[in-house]
């Protein structure tokens, strides 16, 4: 059959991305990968599960197995105005929405804003699954400047005064690549901003929860509520498999989320939600939260702890609070692509950093990486080969 | 803030639409409504649920909790094979594929053929949750002309000689909203011709587990692999909530389709996906179908014999052989749309069939039924009451 004649002008966009196939090379058994970015196993409440089916069941029957509304199922979007309430974004029930993980939040805002061609802006780094959503709506990116505290108010300003911009994108917590929180007054200074030039910033926050030191910040939606999309998931939480997500919109833009949404798959499972209202309402959150930040941040000072130990001068990294990721770069010149190759034969993964980048040629000397798959002991040892490799590299 | 300058061109298309509004006026507490699409929530196999979760948290364990793959879960993949074969459609487990519902197949479907303005050939009358996936992606819609065989060959033909058309959407068996089934004879032709023209077909076939009497057609894929992307869904022979469907498409197709899928919503529910494939593994599907025959059937029945003892000259129907729907068409000139309120007014609800059909003006007279949501004494009271209303319609 002759496909390409049928295939839409979009689809070359939605290409398979070049760090999948490098990430297979990265995968045999035995290696040790900070390249991933799955929460640990051990730390889903497995041991819940039964008791939590038997509450769904017993309370909701055969509605949790029902066609549902697109909006979310009712219960567990009450709690959840419930939990965004205490998190500094008041939201009635009815104004929280749930998605198919913050993927399927991702898509419809890239749906129902991104025309081709149109500007989005977007941190250097960014996520990469958000790319990968926005992709298929054929968007131009424009990059923002970043420091070690997240991305530059100069920055934010300077690209809404040059271009035309559909919506900023930004991680404020512990952001994927980079572990990077933006501060308090950082924070303030965006919302201004954004407000003054009628800007619509997505602010999307899986990682806000999983904070080891220091104090939470409040969302960017608090201080500007009238032009935030704020965006979060169960998947850090609680547990990915269950694809639940859930946002808090400006009304104008929830409605139109929820008519993209409806056309991409009705509604989100409604077991998987029924699962997670009885997991908030259940009280097991809290417990939940305290066995991940047990399990995480040994994890994070093991690496933290082998970088100061393994690494010297013309190497740095960052310094996350929390979240999944560490962001670690090399001197000017070392390709970290290259390394990579090098790193794997010597049994080691992880993520060469220049894929978060939009702009080509960005980013070359920097990786990212993920502490919260592996235990403690064999983050050092892996930090101790990619040590040794990386001087190797620089020696030849 | 002003949200139409962010807003993208496509967004228009994907207005809530005008049916939506029309069926709230029929929802109020007591109303008689043949105008939903769910199956009946006494049809859920809940009681196994318990025994299902206990299995998967035994089998997979924190697995069923985590991220997998775009593809779907590996064990409901070999399931579904086993499940496909068995249906005339041979396919090993990597080349069967799950997708968030039918509504995330036909979304993403959308999304790698359709660019603005493409040609898209649809049954007339046709889905409505197909239109609005595709609407999203800026089709023009092909009508091709159907009778109680379901479509003609000689409108599949004349449509793919007149016009480029991207693929060719059709339900084969038990039609949404029709409730016809396409005999094989004319599955055959269709095949051939579709071949002929080197056409894509998608045969969803959400209702083809539905089959009341008769005998089970061989889908339309069965003849021409290599042209017909197939698909179908747990949502009526488990549960709809689970939003599990899968599909089977020739190699460089499904390629594509899975690329689309992992930027909409990385993977759909795992722990969805494993109850479905401890469903099926675990050999409940036969039992459920027996289930749901045993229901459905005597409301069909109930629906038929109340037609024909209600309505006379001027009126005719379907004599579907098994989903979900019946088709009901008046006398020309009688407009089911204001039919509908006074319908409303005296206590019974249906869908208009007008909104079935792409070309404006089409299917004024046509009204869609579903009959498998309410008791068959409700059926025959609801029956008795159209009858009455339309009779008083056509008098003045």
């Amino acid at each position: 059959m002759n496909l390409d004649r049928l295939l839409a002008p979009r689809t070359k966009n939605i290409k398979s991305s070049a760090i999948r196939e490098l990430l297979k090379v990265g995968t045999q058994p035995g290696m040790i990968s900070f390249g991933g970015g799955l929460p640990a196993p051990e730390s889903f409440p497995v041991e819940i599960i039964p008791e939590l089916t038997e509450k769904v069941l017993e309370k909701y029957g055969p509605k949790a197995f029902q066609y549902d509304r697109t909006e979310g199922f009712i219960p567990l979007r009450e709690a959840l105005s419930e939990y965004c309430r205490k998190r500094g974004i008041p939201a009635d029930s009815e104004h929280v929405f749930i998605t198919s993980g913050s993927q399927g939040f991702l898509d419809s805002i890239g749906k129902i804003f991104i025309g081709k061609g149109d500007r989005i802006a977007v941190e250097a780094p960014t996520y990469l699954g958000a790319l990968q959503a926005f992709n298929a709506y054929e968007p131009e990116y424009i990059q923002m400047n970043t420091d070690d505290d997240g991305v530059l108010v100069s920055s934010v300003e300077s690209v809404l005064k040059k271009h035309d911009i559909k919506f900023i994108y930004l991680i404020p917590n512990f952001q994927n690549p980079s572990g990077r929180t933006i501060p308090l007054e950082r924070r303030r200074a965006i919302a201004e901003i954004i407000e003054a030039h009628d800007a619509l910033l997505i602010e999307d926050d899986p990682y806000g929860e999983l904070r080891y030191r220091g104090e939470h910040v409040p969302p960017i939606k608090s201080f500007a509520p009238d032009h935030v999309v704020y965006s979060s998931t169960f998947s850090k939480i609680f547990a990915p498999g269950l694809r639940v997500g859930f946002f808090i919109a400006p009304e104008a833009i929830s409605k139109w989320l929820i008519l993209a949404k409806q056309g991409v798959d009705l509604h989100s499972s409604t077991i998987s939600q029924a699962l997670a209202a009885e997991f908030l309402q259940g009280g097991f959150l809290d417990r939940q939260l305290e066995k991940i930040v047990r399990l995480y941040k040994p994890r994070l000072e093991a690496m933290l702890g082998a970088l100061a130990n393994d690494f010297s001068d013309g190497f740095k990294w960052s310094q996350p609070d929390g979240g999944m990721f560490l962001w670690f770069e090399g001197p000017e010149g070392i390709d970290m692509e290259k390394v990579y190759f090098k790193a794997v034969e010597n049994g080691v993964a992880y993520v060469p950093g220049k894929f978060f980048f939009t702009d080509p040629g960005d980013g070359i000397e920097t990786i990212r990486l993920n502490f919260t798959n592996i235990d403690e002991g064999t983050i050092e040892r892996g930090i101790r080969i990619l040590a040794k490799v990386m001087r190797h590299e620089i020696r030849t």
